[in-house]
């Protein structure tokens, strides 16, 4: 049975691209980062989606201690209230830099020891908030890298949303029985989600 | 004044890739990998090494919980009496699967935080233990992922040593005026360098 490593973050995008893999007929483990994001909230959504599916997964801790980015720095504000087209314009301060690479780099070494052929990341190019490691020429760039730096040289990355809208992620989840209900996206981690963060605005757009 | 983010390790390479930065005049900031690698030994000496230089440094914590080679798992043995021509021919078990893609993943994402325009590891592929992400073509391809996954397109990949033999390592080594005896290239953290893992061994030679 072919194997895959899902980057997955409880979120709306990671959660369809798990749903998807398993619908290829991939046998999956997840990797949840724990790397002292605002809150701990979409961890145990995720844990509790990897569960349900009974999906194998390991929580990987990682801190940056540099920080630089508003989703690890609680002194930082977090955007809201921005237009979807501003969003794209620009590189707001939730981007963590090399968080992908950072990401993509753990499953690679998974990918690799577990024998798994393909590595799925949720990562969205259309309805986006600008962050350069979410451009297909940078899974391009990685991909051959991964080529390039391993034994194996045959693990693909796999983005199957990066040409996806929002609302045309929210179509495909659906049609994948994914329970959106259970998905976190919210950068913040109050009770509910906070509805004005760049994250709450894209995932609302695409319900709408 | 230009600045720069090194991988140290402790060893010989890597030491001397420090002293390399320093000679060339890069403000050097250090990462030092705590991998739950087989003894921590190289740890001491790669923050002891970073103390003497003033150099600032952080420990950054990682855990690959699917191991998958004899510098994690002590259930593995660690390949000892290997000729040096038997080294280049293949990937030993002590091969770490995407070490350099996940130890440089950090280093971008520090060097972009803190404004280095280089990222300094002190690879080499000539004497070598044949890691796949030692080789030239490997650190071109992540140079490519580091300029498109970022947002200041800017951050240099500098290997060094890369074509240099372990003799010209150690030449450099002393030009520099580096302490060799206070680093620690053994794959094992006995008392004493064993002298015969391939470290030991390609040390050895390149000091003879």
């Amino acid at each position: 049975m072919k194997k895959a490593i899902i980057l997955l973050s409880g979120g709306l995008d990671s959660t369809t691209t798990l749903y998807y893999a398993l619908s290829k007929s991939y046998k999956c483990s997840a990797l949840i980062f724990d790397y002292n994001q605002r809150h701990r909230k979409e961890i145990r959504h995720a844990v509790a989606i990897a569960k349900e599916l009974k999906v194998h997964y390991h929580i990987i801790k990682i801190n940056l201690p540099w920080k630089g980015s508003s989703l690890l720095d609680k002194q930082m504000k977090v955007p809201t209230k921005r237009s979807v087209k501003k969003m794209s314009a620009g590189i707001p301060s939730t981007y963590v830099s090399a968080r992908n690479t950072i990401f993509l780099s753990f499953a690679l070494s998974y990918a690799e020891v577990e024998g798994a052929e393909a590595i799925f990341i949720g990562a969205n190019a259309i309805d986006y908030s600008g962050y350069p490691d979410c451009r297909p020429s940078y899974f391009r760039a990685f991909q051959k890298a991964a080529y390039e730096g391993t034994k194996v040289r045959a693990i693909k990355i796999i983005a199957p949303l990066i040409k996806l809208s929002k609302a045309e992620i929210v179509k495909l989840a659906k049609k994948l029985n994914v329970p959106i209900d259970r998905t976190w996206s919210c950068y913040l981690g109050d009770k509910k989600p906070c509805g004005v963060c760049d994250s709450c605005q894209l995932r609302a757009k695409g319900l709408e």
